[in-house]
C-alpha cells in the first residue's frame, strides 16, 4: 500500500513551484495500475477505510477534509463521488456542485459561495467543480475582465491557506481525460437512451474550446499547486484507475491526519442509568 | 412486497384526525417481521432500489423527497440514515442535523432554518431532528412561551402543506423505542470505549423527563399527522426491524412518485461529435 501510494504521488502530484506540463501528462495509468480486478478490490477496501476514518474525524470534531474535483465535461466527477464516498454515505460527507452562479452569488466576490460551502469540523466536503471555475470557464469564455481573473490565482492560494490554517486539509484532483475519450463518452450519452438526459448540447460548444480549456487548466495547475494544497492530475480515461488512485490518496490523507476519538473527561462509574 | 408494505402501513401510520395512542404502540414489530436475515436482505434490496429511484428523481429534476427522522436520544436516527441511504451515497442525498439553534437562527422564526435546508428539486433531504424539536424539547423544557408553542402545530402543518404543494413529498418517521431499550443503549455508550464519545451526560437529564417527552411526542403526532404529511411511528427497539420498515416505506413512496427520466427534445442524429 505504501509503495503504491508513493507511485501514485509520483504520477499525479504537481510539484509546487514547477510547471505542471499538463499536455505531457498521461490520461491512463497503465504503468502503475495493470490489474483491474485488484485495483477495484483495493478501491473498495479504501472506500471502507475512508468510512472508518471519517467516523473518527466526526467524533474528534476539530478538523475537516475538503476534496475538490475538477475536470471537463464527462471526466467523471460524479462517478468518483460514488466510487470513493458511497461507503461513508451521506452522513459525514457533503457534496456541493457548483454550477452557473446565481444573481446573488454574482453580487458577491467569487469566493463567497465557496466559503459558505466549506465543510464544517468533522465533515468531508466534496466540491464538484469549485473556485477554479472562476479561472477556467470564466477565463475561456471571458466572463470577467482579464485582470480580475489574473488576480484570482493568488486569491485562491490565500483562501486555501486560510482553510488549511484553520483545520481543513485541502485535496485537489484534476480528472484528466483525452479528447478522444471525451468524444466516446459524449457519443454514449447520445446513443444510450438512459444516458440521454445527461447530454447537454452546450457541452459541444465547450468541446470546441478544448485547447483553450487545457491551457486554462495548465495555468491554474502551475499557479495554484502550493505546498499547503497541491494539485494532483489523475489519469482518468479508465474509470477503475481513476477510482483506485483517488480512493488511495484520500485514504492516505486521512491516515496522515490520524483523527482520534476523544477521551471522555468522565468515568463510566460516574453515571448510573435508571 | 405489496403485502408487507400494507402491513407496515397498518402498523406505523398515524391516521390523520385520529389519536396516535403513542403509549399503546409497540416498540417491536415481531408480529409482522420475524425473519431477521430475510428482513436485512430486503432492506438491502430496498436501499439499492432507492438509489435507482433517486437517480431518476435527479434526472427528472422537478420534485424532491423530504424524510424527517425524529426520536429521543439513542433511538437510531444516524443508524437509519446509514442503513437506508448509504447505497445512494452523498450525491443525491443531503442530511441535515438540527441541533441547538444558533443565535442567528433564534433571531428568526423557528421555520426559517428548516426552510433553508429543504431539499432542492431532484434531491432526497433527510432531517435528523427537525421543526418538531420546537414542539418537543422546546415544550418540555419551556424554552418558548406556551402559547407560542401552541400555535406551532398549525404553523408546521401549513408549512408542510406548502412544501407538498410545491413538489416535495414529506415522509415523517418517529423512531419509537422503549425506556428499557434506551437504558441499554446509554449503558453501552458508557461501557464500550469506542462508543464513549457518543455519551453526553445531558442525555440523562432528558431521560428523567421521559414521560414529558412521550407526552409531547403524542401531542405532535396527534396534531400533525395530516393527509399531506402523515406521521409514521416505527417500532425501533430492534434495529433490523426499524431499517426494514423505513427502507420499505421510502422505496414505496418513491415508487408511487414514479420519477421519469426526461425525454430529450433532440434526436441523437442532430449532433455530430468531432
Amino acid at each position: 500500500m505504501v509503495k503504491l501510494t508513493k507511485l501514485i504521488d509520483n504520477a499525479t502530484l504537481v510539484t509546487p513551484g514547477e510547471k505542471s506540463l499538463l499536455s505531457k501528462r498521461a490520461t491512463t495509468a497503465d504503468d502503475i495500475l495493470t490489474d483491474r480486478d485488484a485495483a477495484e478490490e483495493a478501491a473498495k477496501d479504501n472506500a471502507k477505510a475512508i468510512d472508518a476514518l471519517q467516523d473518527a474525524l466526526w467524533a474528534e470534531g476539530t478538523r475537516s477534509l475538503l476534496v475538490i474535483l475538477q475536470g471537463i465535461d464527462t471526466s467523471g466527477k460524479d462517478g468518483t463521488v460514488r466510487a470513493v464516498f458511497n461507503h461513508c454515505g451521506p452522513l459525514g460527507v457533503q457534496v456541493t456542485p457548483f454550477g452557473r452562479p446565481s444573481e446573488e452569488e454574482l453580487a458577491h466576490d467569487f469566493l463567497w459561495r465557496i466559503h459558505m460551502a466549506a465543510p464544517k469540523k468533522g465533515v468531508i466536503g466534496v466540491f464538484n467543480r469549485s473556485q477554479y471555475e472562476d479561472v477556467l470557464v470564466v477565463k475561456v469564455r471571458g466572463l470577467a475582465p482579464a485582470d480580475a481573473v489574473e488576480r484570482r490565482y493568488e486569491q485562491i492560494n490565500a483562501f486555501e491557506q486560510h482553510l488549511t490554517d484553520n483545520g481543513t486539509t485541502v485535496l485537489k484532483f484534476m480528472l484528466n481525460i483525452s479528447k478522444g475519450e471525451q468524444a466516446e463518452r459524449l457519443q454514449a450519452r447520445l446513443d444510450e437512451p438512459e444516458k440521454n438526459w445527461k447530454f447537454n448540447p452546450s457541452d459541444l460548444e465547450d468541446r470546441k474550446l478544448w485547447d483553450d480549456y487545457q491551457r486554462a487548466y495548465e495555468i491554474a495547475l502551475d499557479r495554484c499547486s502550493t505546498a499547503h494544497a497541491p494539485w494532483r492530475v489523475v489519469p482518468s480515461d479508465r474509470k477503475w484507475q481513476r477510482n483506485a488512485i483517488i480512493a488511495a490518496t484520500v485514504r492516505k490523507t486521512l491516515e496522515d491526519m490520524a483523527p482520534q476519538y476523544p477521551k471522555p473527561d468522565w468515568k463510566p462509574s460516574d453515571f448510573k442509568i435508571t
